[in-house]
């Protein structure tokens, strides 16, 4: 390990050698030298910090510990409390500081039967999952003749009352996208469907799952109902599935199909954030913030969503609390709950921390799968200009470009907090397969690459550090 | 459709001109032109017949209906009977002859419920499925200790009784073969693991699935039971769940799981296969057979095995057929009842027509998915061996190369007549993601490629055509 080497003696005073060996990197044109908010000495550090990680970290065994150890683990469950055991054992054995439990309550959703057949014409079984806050169908299910729409629209588009006592069934056109762009818009269809066609008065909804892939693997998420419109059970056929009912459609004569859901609400739960810290020196009280988040969904082991962020952001802090490196400002690590089902940790956060949310100087999330960084968006003011751009040059040797300079995003879970003014920060990872996986039970830890869970530690290493030892405090909070 | 036009002017006795177009073929110098077993004109046919085939066939519409209109059809099911009817019907309507159903009774078997959980040290669901022919456990499960073991051979090298009460898992290490030569091996744990597992006192098995994928999908098939051994259940872990039991078990506490299945033996049940015949003219009393099996496993729809299968040599006499080509000797379509419960249709079969097999002249049936077919196999004497050159020069253009002179095998369903000393052929498709697929909910019309499909239904032509029209009657039974 050079590069431990290296650090380690940089960390012992012995610049002089180190930045002869590592001062090629050429500081950008747009800024004169002494206007530089950072040090030669920081971005050397970064970049060995940056080239470290790429010969081998322990991102992948620490998802490896936590999807094999705790396994899936649903936002309220004993699963999900049993993940905050094994958060605040592990950040406490790496030795970093004021580890914690932030609790918060919510109200508890438990999976149960979910069973579908076609009855007629061809009688065959489906693959579904609830969605997750589904309402139960009876214990003996619905039985009904299928509506079929191709999209949202096409349902909103019918007379209110017009699908009475119908199973609705509705598809989409969802294409794979590098940077998941598209989940936004079709996921409105797993979000909104049960309220359309509740005010259509039908029995019950099947959507195609909201996923990219080809296998039997229905994709679950979280659905919502609205005040005025009855809740009915929905649920999501796997898209196999879904091209069979369609398939079955066509054929003209009447669709009919049994859907037997049996979930249930367990009241007011537990779930928590999981803190960890380095502590800064002399601008202890500002922060860094990086995480994933500790909850997923039932159905897989949670390893790409989001084991993987949760292994990423803790192996950035492990290997900065090993160097013996001191930030200026503190690092914490945030490892969220109940995502899955809300952002309801991201929301407990902001409301716990709000009387010093001006102390966030800067963070990201991540959870967008285990897949390569290929790009970095943001939202910055002027002043914090410099470092972004220094942090993009650093990170471009492991194949990352600047993307919108105009997204106020840092991860679902700092979401609350953008909406109040975070400045936006996020390293784009290469999602084309990642809506193969997402919510299903084929999200498990066979499916990740270490090499590429290093190149995101890389990454936020380069990130973390600069961001926590520049001149710059204000990244350009708005609303004032 | 160039070629179909050329072939209805060869029917028309419009010769002349087509061989002037199509005789650029040479001749194997091998043997004499005289000494040839088939005519210039079968050559020319059947190449127009696969040239033809290769501008796009209607093989991916035939399974497309009987997977939509059938689904999934477990052997002597009601599912199983309807594919028998849509068999039929299918048959009926293409104008063939002396379609008919051959039934024969077989013991039943259904799937029942079938869920399994790690109880300890890290509780979570595993996705498992029972084995065709498994008993039950009780109706509230069995919980046990497991001891796992890495190969059959490591479980064979206990000692009797050694495992009194405990759940076995048995792992393997099946990778992906382009001619499927390792399922041979890698079965026998699916077929003999709970007879090796009973004779050592175990309460119940869990086997690594026999596939090649990484999905939560696991794999289904048949198994056995010894006359001196209680029988025990025994269900699949999928892939990654088979990893998950090894990644617990290696942190060293004891690994408790609970298997409930509840399947259920259903008595004595009918099958049956179901034949259709292209008549022959002068060799009419003798038969070059070909087809697939029409049964499925339960989980998926059976496109791949054995829809594909079906398709194809449907769509074979489909096309001989709609040219209006009379075969000297007659074409006989079997589509076989339950093949995956142990060839039963085929035993079937070999008995019920047991006083004329020796006019079987030669035949194969395509049960190794829809990929693309890559190489041939057979079995055959010295006098049908110009055939056999003449087809595999034919089919060379196709990217087929010859392999084995010494297999005799024709595939599944002919393994009885095979063992009987019926001459060995075959096709070999390219199998590489067969077991990715086989045996489980994935396997469904969109793993299916039609341009593949349409190569195979050009190979099986040009056999056919040549098989039934050769002056070889004999191709090599043996055991006379």
């Amino acid at each position: 390990m050079v590069g431990r080497a290296q650090l380690e003696a940089l960390v012992l005073k012995k610049p002089l050698i180190i930045l002869a060996m590592t001062t090629m990197l050429a500081i950008p044109s747009a800024y004169s030298d002494d206007a530089l908010p950072f040090t030669q000495a920081d971005i050397d550090l970064a970049k060995l910090l940056r080239d470290d990680a790429l010969s081998g970290t322990r991102a992948w065994n620490i998802v490896e510990s936590l999807t094999t150890e705790v396994g899936p683990r649903l936002a309220g469950s004993a699963a999900e409390a049993r993940a905050r055991d094994w958060a605040v054992e592990t950040l406490t054995r790496y030795g970093f500081e004021n580890v914690r439990v932030e609790p918060f309550m919510i109200e508890g959703w438990r999976r149960g039967e979910e069973v579908a057949e076609v009855v007629s014409p061809f009688p065959q079984k489906l693959a579904i999952t609830s969605l997750g806050n589904s309402v139960a169908t009876s214990q003996t299910g619905v039985e009904a003749d299928v509506v079929l729409f191709d999209s949202l629209s096409s349902l909103k588009a019918v007379a209110d009352g017009a699908l009475d006592g119908k199973i609705v069934y509705v598809g989409h056109g969802m294409q794979r996208t590098q940077d998941g762009s598209s989940y936004g818009h079709f996921v409105r269809l797993r979000s909104a469907a049960a309220i359309e066609a509740g005010r259509k008065g039908a029995a019950a909804v099947l959507i195609r799952s909201i996923g990219t892939d080809s296998h039997r693997m229905p994709h679950t998420g979280n659905m919502t109902y609205a005040g005025d419109v009855t809740p009915i059970p929905i649920a999501a056929l796997s898209n196999p599935d879904a091209d069979q009912i369609e398939r079955i459609a066509a054929r003209g004569e009447p669709l009919r199909v049994k859907l037997t859901l049996t979930p249930s609400y367990t009241g007011a739960v537990q779930s928590g954030n999981v803190v960890a810290e380095l502590p800064g020196t002399d601008l202890a009280d500002e922060f860094v913030v990086i995480g994933g988040h500790l909850d997923s969904w039932d159905l897989g082991t949670g390893a790409i969503d989001d084991g993987a962020g949760v292994g990423i952001t803790i192996e950035v802090l492990r290997r900065i609390k090993e160097a013996g490196l001191k930030p200026r400002r503190t690092i914490r690590l945030v490892l969220w709950g109940a995502e899955e089902v809300g952002l309801l940790g991201g929301y407990a956060y902001a409301e716990k921390h709000k009387e010093n949310l001006r102390k966030h100087v800067i963070g990201t999330e991540s959870d967008f799968g285990a897949g390569r960084i290929w790009k970095i968006t943001r939202s910055i003011n002027e002043e914090a200009r410099p470092v972004a751009d220094m942090i993009a040059q650093l990170v471009e040797p492991l194949g990352i470009v600047p993307g919108s300079t105009d997204s106020r995003s840092s991860g679902p879970d700092l979401t609350p907090l953008n909406k109040l003014g975070f400045p936006g920060f996020r390293f784009v990872q290469d999602g084309s397969d990642y809506f193969d996986l997402h919510h299903t039970p084929d999200d498990t830890l066979d499916k990740i690459d270490p090499a590429a869970m290093d190149q995101n530690v890389a990454a936020y290493l380069v990130f973390v550090w600069m961001a926590a030892n520049s001149e710059v405090s204000d990244w350009g909070w708005v609303n004032d």
